[in-house]
């Protein structure tokens, strides 16, 4: 195993980040300042119309495209007449994605020598994305043809679906919804023989809490009382600290929680978002849909994916001096696409940074059971900051957490909520105005959102059932976590820190020039070059690292633990195989 | 029975609703010039601070609101640094709300005389409305001491929400819901007893089109393929014309389906989205929140709520002379609030006039099975369109249908999908990044829209029971409607159209002046004063009229069909004796 020495220079790497920052906050304005090593046609475009032109002329995979687009022509709404918010999404909803990337070249002295970095100006290529497209076309191939390509099946690692990749879902909690949807059958002898005595009961009280017990009614625009009640005490269990129902809004997932914040904290373009980068793109579309500012901070590959407060501190400062008023601070813990647990000390310095700048802590927490190594615990951000002595009126905090994740995986049933708290009650009656607009998230969904917070307890029928069932999960993902972690840091030029929760590796890849200069070749991203090279060769899809923001100049991808562990060696024989051919085609 | 003679001046009203219009469009700018008949204090304070005193100095229903605001003077979120669309999201949201209004007198001359017509500036009162709030609160009375009240129960007629008020779910439906939520159960005996076979059939055939049969993974974020299938396929079987899968994009209930559209059309205030008034207040709602402008056009109760076409131009030329770029239309048909149901040569009409002017044509045609007159029947706008010819390439139409209405009322599990046509691919990949930010609707929910459009046939097992179910929800639902419409126009000075369709009766009420007056002397709108007084009275909860926008001087209530049949007598016995004794004390 050969590791590339890692470049260190604390000064070069703020000031290499101060730089990418402004190519975040205005992409288009640095492309216009500085030379593409793509040629761009016409040149003469400016930078806007070259992007809206890029967009435009992309190909759509229709083989009418080119006449439809024209016949289109006396319908009302044309791409330039859309909401630009829209166009200002590129940055955004890569799971799907590939980039085409503009190469732009600055040198930076760092008190010795000149270095040269690229700058990375992500466009969009195609919504449904160049690799998971492509894993689709060579899926049909196999599909009409087993021998069309060197291996039988695809593997997709890249999202964080579980059960589409197998997971199995927790027999207790789809036991409680089939009840509750259709409960005419739960006095029925047969109902015995099918269900488990608990999860009967389960449904009998959760149909108690329900007004009417008609769970086919809108709820309270926050979610049911009863259901808000069942998951403030499971709050309170976690955390050993006082939840208040009032304070959680039940959602369709996180991410449209995610959207309301947005929605409320952001005015205009001058207001910034921090957001950690690497980051889970959920952040920079919402960002841009809702027309702020993405203030980036960069996580410490060296350290771990760590968060260091004096980068939060020097980017701050930097955004501050161009007049962008920094409202909040996005936290991802477990990481995603990073896979760390912050420590607890860590933590705190988060929530006294916040504390002191006046920014909303908003905490995504939605990986908090996914925790796959003995010397790290997830602490959710609200036991930490109450745990300092800070109260109600301290601080602004947001805990966002899902049904999607966990052992249990449920991403279909749109399950999640939001704890808010450090709130005014007028703002509060703002939130609930936001929520109100779709009257309310889906039952089942909040069910579900109810059951996870409190799960079958010791002396339930269940219980046994459900901790094998979970405890497989977690056990197995840790596993896979550590083999593939294993098998990667073994590939020349890979570093990968552990996947300590969450649910991906981000591997570090040391691309030979040649490699990233025949990615050139192809206009292609030297990740995104990697990884469909990978996806021809093995059938594995991962996600270019490009999509997640990465410090410029490095490459690396996310790769998903989930597919079922009995396929983790045919894919790590089959990764290590293409590595190893994809090095010697290259190597410099 | 005694009727006002209706006022009669075409001119007239076309005067009144321009100048409404820039009510409309610029609340406080109409605010500014005009003199209010209620007094500002201060009144040197500017319209938008004092909306802004207005809203932050509005009771809380908490006892320490007033301690609390000030301990949050140290968070960082305050009211003046939220986004400020949230407060342009008055006219918004009223079915939980209640507004008060400031009058302003403006006199017109009509060609023979001067009349004076009031303007209502909305501004929001409290987020749980105080009429709800009124109903919640004496509920809880009623709970503590049924006598306390002079009846014992609430009657919610002010929402859509039919299960909340009893109304059973169709059974197949939830069988199918319950066993793809629990697919283990499929394959035993006890399953046979419990379930219809065809449920037992359509859950394995929508298992099936499912990726890893997984009813917990995240789709395709335009729904999954099969399930788009079959309701293309029901879309086909009720239209007579070709329905492409493509087309169709599942969402978690008819709203986020305008929010998307919305997002997608408005670029800035100056874009406008012309909506009917009376309208369901989602529209305002979500034009407000996209930061585009909200136009208005009449309908015309003389004429049963019909649709002209000369108001559109007329509203249209008005539009375009304020700079205002008009991009779409909204119709809701069948009706909300106002129930009526178009007849097929005023939607041709309608789609003339959308191609003539390049105007986006969005159908909220959610109510589509909701039709209780024999002279009367739902024809989608897709099938008038195309049935005059004119095809993919001619006009912009997009479809809203949802699982909250119609006979099966599943507010709760929030399913629904947008058939979108008359698109160029570009924009409808636009349309499918805006799908993707919050990656996929509710699985259950996409069953159930699908289940919705292909409901058991002839011949299935559960089609008799499924028929029958069906059959009675409507049919009851037709005499509800025809008893209340009956009750409400015999009242004295009440007219009340038909409820063709949807769920609603929206009556106008001629109020004495006296009324008016003491309406005005506890600062409340006439309508509201009116509901307030009938709540108090009779426990009969209706939304007033001013939230739904009505001509000017004139005032209604919306009041839902949805009760329980067997209460209808009752309610027409309390809501006539409490008019009747209404009147005898406000009558001039």
């Amino acid at each position: 195993m050969r590791k590339f020495a890692a470049e260190k220079s604390k000064d070069l790497f703020i000031a290499r980040t101060k730089i990418l920052n402004s190519v975040f906050e205005h992409p288009t304005a640095s492309l216009s300042s500085s030379s593409s090593s793509l040629s761009l046609k016409p040149p003469s475009l400016s930078p806007a119309a070259f992007l809206l032109r890029f967009l435009t002329t992309t190909a759509i995979p229709n083989p009418s495209d080119s006449s439809m687009a024209s016949d289109y022509s006396t319908t009302p709404v044309k791409l330039d007449s859309i909401n630009p918010k829209l166009m200002m999404m590129a940055f955004s909803l890569v799971l799907k994605r590939v980039f085409i990337c503009l190469y732009i070249y600055i040198y930076i002295y760092n008190g010795s020598s000149f270095r040269r970095f690229s700058f990375v100006l992500e466009c969009e290529y195609a919504v449904r994305g160049e690799i998971v497209t492509l894993a689709q076309k060579i899926q049909q191939d196999l599909n009409d043809n087993p021998d069309s390509h060197p291996f039988d099946e695809i593997i997709y690692c890249n999202i964080g679906n579980p059960q589409s990749l197998g997971q199995q879902p927790i027999t207790f909690f789809r036991e409680v919804l089939a009840l509750c949807d259709h409960p005419a059958i739960l006095d029925k002898s047969e109902t015995q023989g099918l269900f488990s005595a608990d999860s009967i009961e389960r449904a009998f009280q959760i149909l108690d809490q329900i007004p009417g017990r008609a769970t086919g009614a809108y709820s309270h625009s926050q979610g049911i009382k009863g259901l808000r009640d069942t998951i403030a005490a499971g709050i309170e269990a976690r955390d050993g600290f006082p939840a208040d129902p009032n304070d959680i809004f039940l959602t369709d997932g996180a991410s449209p929680a995610v959207h309301m914040m947005m929605q409320l904290l952001i005015r205009s373009k001058n207001d910034g978002i921090f957001c950690p980068i690497p980051q889970y793109p959920l952040y920079s579309a919402s960002i841009a849909l809702h027309g702020g500012t993405l203030v980036p901070y960069y996580l410490d590959e060296e350290k771990g994916w760590g968060m260091e407060v004096s980068e939060l501190k020097n980017q701050l400062e930097t955004a501050r001096s161009k007049g962008i008023s920094v409202r909040a601070l996005v936290v991802i813990n477990p990481g995603n696409p990073t896979g760390q647990v912050l420590a607890e000390n860590n933590q705190q310095e988060i929530v006294d940074f916040c504390k002191k700048e006046g920014l909303v802590l908003l905490a995504d927490e939605v990986y908090q059971e996914n925790i796959y190594v003995p010397d790290k615990q997830f602490h959710s951000f609200k036991k930490v900051a109450r745990s300092m002595g800070y109260g109600e009126k301290d601080i602004s905090l947001v805990s966002f957490q899902s049904v999607s994740k966990g052992y249990y995986g449920e991403c279909g049933k749109r399950g999640g909520y939001m704890e808010v708290t450090g709130f005014s009650p007028e703002i509060r009656e703002q939130i609930y105005k936001v929520a109100s607009v779709n009257l309310c998230s889906n039952i089942s969904g909040q069910i579900l959102a109810s059951l996870v917070m409190n799960p079958p307890k010791v002396g339930d029928e269940s219980y046994e059932s459900y901790s094998a069932e979970k405890d497989a999960i977690l056990s197995s993902l840790a596993r896979r976590a550590k083999k593939l972690e294993e098998a990667l840091n073994a590939l020349e030029g890979v570093t990968c820190n552990r996947a300590e929760g969450a649910m991906y590796l981000f591997p570090r890849i040391r691309l030979p020039n040649k490699a990233i200069e025949a990615a050139k070749a192809v206009n292609t991203a030297p990740d995104a070059f990697y990884a469909r090279r990978l996806l021809n060769a093995t059938g594995v899809v991962v996600v270019p690292g490009s999509g997640f923001g990465q410090v410029l100049g490095t490459w690396h991808f996310r790769c998903t633990i989930l597919p079922q562990e009995d396929r983790i060696p045919a894919i790590v024989t089959r990764l290590t195989d293409f590595h190893k051919g994809f090095m010697d085609e290259f190597r410099d």
